[in-house]
């Protein structure tokens, strides 16, 4: 292992995020709360401060030939800080995760048992242009009682900056431990290698942002990673599928948004629903202007549709993140249990299916963070799924699997309470 | 991150078990028991075998001039294999972990979603001489449904040989898939190393052994690590604390079993309490022949007693493992708590208190896997507390945190029942 050196400034605030942490830890709801009302407050009323800290970034960014596309996301302007306060108060509307009691109980010899939830203690994040980002992991660390250290992408770094003052001016006044957020100010890329080595202070980092981020991350950090982000998805036709479903999910699942990761990359066809499904498919995805990459037997029950050509072998297993999808025929369920088992990157996976046992054995040895009967993939997300908010979608079989809320950032202690029992 | 070539049969061994893994996460809880009553039963039955390779373990290391302690752990007896055999009907007793539902709700557009517990997959366990880990190890992770891989230490290969054949037999006829049970029978460090770069296919690993085992897995390791046993704990006796409960506590946190994790080091007291204390405790510990490493203050309380020492300022923070404790007078409970958060390694610490609100206060900040009122810290095991079994002590945060039984060691998935619903 080598050891490096750690900028003074960053671990002054590793360390003063995890002082912080002590109190957060106990910190009541009603305080937390306000906070978070305040800090919805205060970037609607300096959002004249926010916006012409954002044009100095978008100057620079335009001035390095940054595209259309990251230029519009790194762009604030009222609407979306409005938006971005609103986001806030719905946490501050979330019930608060620390405290739960999970279970307990009552030993013989007279202890009482519990397993009590709480802070994880500090959450690192690392993430690019966005700047939303950082109200929004503020935010939410703040409602689940952890501190925070914050990594921002060097384009909105003054955007960041201002976003992450109000944050903390409006957490000081409504009494949150000083210390709670740290906002990386220095944009120099060797405080992230420094910042995953502070295993001591950083409980959890979580890596928002494209492969290379996150692979940076994955293959550096010395703590627990919580990573997801990438998903290869598929959608199982079964022979007893109802061919109106079916086509239904198939089109929302490609084309609601094929930008996201919950979108279908790869439809998978029983060979007895094929000549009549492939041919409607292709058509439904044809008025929305989705390219079939078709094994040879898809192929030939597509009977030479123009949106459809010959898959290439690396088209099974890729994630599109566009109007393409891999289409595969099988002979069996089997054969589509062991396409999925062998591709798919465990973040959603559906089956379209009327048989109750092929449903069951699907939701049963399909290992994905999310299986769906007879539903769309495009359902993965926090919000979708009653959480409130979402950090992230987890593709990890630890720490948290699929949509992370608030309570997926905590951890457990237990509690034992006696009357002077010693252990025979 | 630099690549390492990979044995072929260790590869061959770790795909073997993700494919055996897939059918493990629907296996009825009737095939694994069956598997687990095969293997008590068997061990028993060939325990000539066992104790014949057992022997040959034995005299080599005789040989290589291993010391009495270790070769005394090495060694199996039909004594020491009969009570193995009883852990796995312990084992076999167990709830199921799988299938639980976790939680669930349904979505206003009708979406059944529910979380259910799953097996992780692959467990891989690296460990050091006592053979019984090997049947241990196969037995929790068969119950929970995983598969595994077993790296056991060079010392008890033979031993492990034949206990690992042993199980793989009695799985087998018990209908268990085949693989799921992936013994390493190289004895060369360097499969280790390469263990630790198979994320591809193992899910979680879990060290078990020494000080030194544990820091090579969690540095080298390249998917997510399991560790635990390192305790530094402390108990604080209140200035409001029943004296009585005070001694009887502390006397068994110390002295029960001083070589186990969980056994006291620090003994922290408040000035208030110190003068009538310090003295009982002194006077109680020296008739187990513990020695004190006492502060200025705490010296000077315990007026000259022979069992008591001054403190080296690394006494405090450190984990004896031997009749030894370290003793400190605090002014204040907050002082308390402060010490504890610098020095614990959070894996189990006690308060003795008749204040409520301390007892309390206490539960609430101390950062700590088990946090104790009036009770010894030596409860802090998965059998004590009513869990069936432990695979390890978690001082970690995430994964799982204290005792860990076979729910900790599965994950969940989330499954999304529809009829055809797909995202506005």
């Amino acid at each position: 292992m080598t050891t490096i050196d750690i900028d003074q400034t960053l671990l002054n605030q590793a360390k003063a995020a995890k002082a912080a942490s002590r109190k957060m830890a106990s910190l009541s709801t009603t305080v937390k709360n306000r906070a978070l009302e305040g800090i919805a407050e205060a970037l609607v009323k300096r959002q004249d401060e926010i916006i012409a800290a954002n044009e100095q970034d978008i100057e620079r960014a335009r001035d390095a030939g940054l595209a259309d596309a990251p230029l519009n996301r790194l762009k604030l302007t009222p609407e979306k800080i409005a938006g971005i306060a609103s986001d806030v108060l719905t946490v501050s509307r979330l019930a608060d995760p620390v405290g739960e009691v999970i279970d307990g109980w009552r030993l013989p010899n007279g202890l009482q048992v519990s397993r009590r939830r709480v802070p994880l203690g500090v959450l690192a994040a690392v993430f690019e242009s966005r700047p939303n980002v950082t109200i929004d992991i503020a935010a939410l660390t703040l409602k689940s009682g952890n501190a925070c250290v914050l990594r921002g992408g060097s384009e909105a770094i003054r955007s960041n900056t201002v976003l992450a003052r109000i944050a903390v001016d409006a957490e000081t006044a409504a009494g949150v431990p000083e210390g709670a957020l740290q906002f990386i100010e220095s944009t120099d890329r060797a405080r992230v290698g420094e910042l995953l080595t502070l295993r001591e202070y950083i409980d959890l980092v979580v890596p928002r942002g494209g492969a290379e981020l996150i692979r940076f991350v994955a293959e550096n950090a010395r703590m627990p990673v919580l990573t997801g982000g990438v998903g290869v998805c598929h959608t199982y036709v079964d022979e007893s599928a109802d061919l109106d479903k079916a086509v239904a999910i198939a089109v929302n699942a490609k084309t609601r948004n094929w930008s996201i990761c919950n979108a279908l990359d790869t439809l998978i066809v029983h060979e007895n629903a094929a000549p009549v499904f492939l041919p409607r498919i292709a058509a439904a995805w044809a008025d929305k202007g989705v390219e079939l990459r078709a094994d040879e037997r898809a192929l030939a029950a597509l009977g030479g549709v123009s949106n459809a050509v010959a898959a290439a072998p690396d088209d099974f297993g890729r994630e599109f993140l566009a109007p393409v999808a891999a289409v595969r025929v099988v002979n069996s369920f089997d054969e589509a249990l062991d396409h999925i088992a062998q591709y798919s990157t465990g973040h959603s996976d559906a089956i379209v299916t009327e048989d109750a046992s092929n449903a069951k054995r699907f939701t049963d040895e399909v290992d994905t963070a999310v299986v769906y009967v007879n539903a769309s993939t495009q359902f993965t997300d926090g919000a979708q799924f009653g959480l409130g908010a979402e950090i992230i979608d987890s593709t990890q079989k630890t720490v948290a699997r699929g949509p992370v809320g608030l309570r997926e950032i905590t951890t457990y202690k237990w509690i034992v309470q006696g009357e002077g029992q010693t252990r025979p």
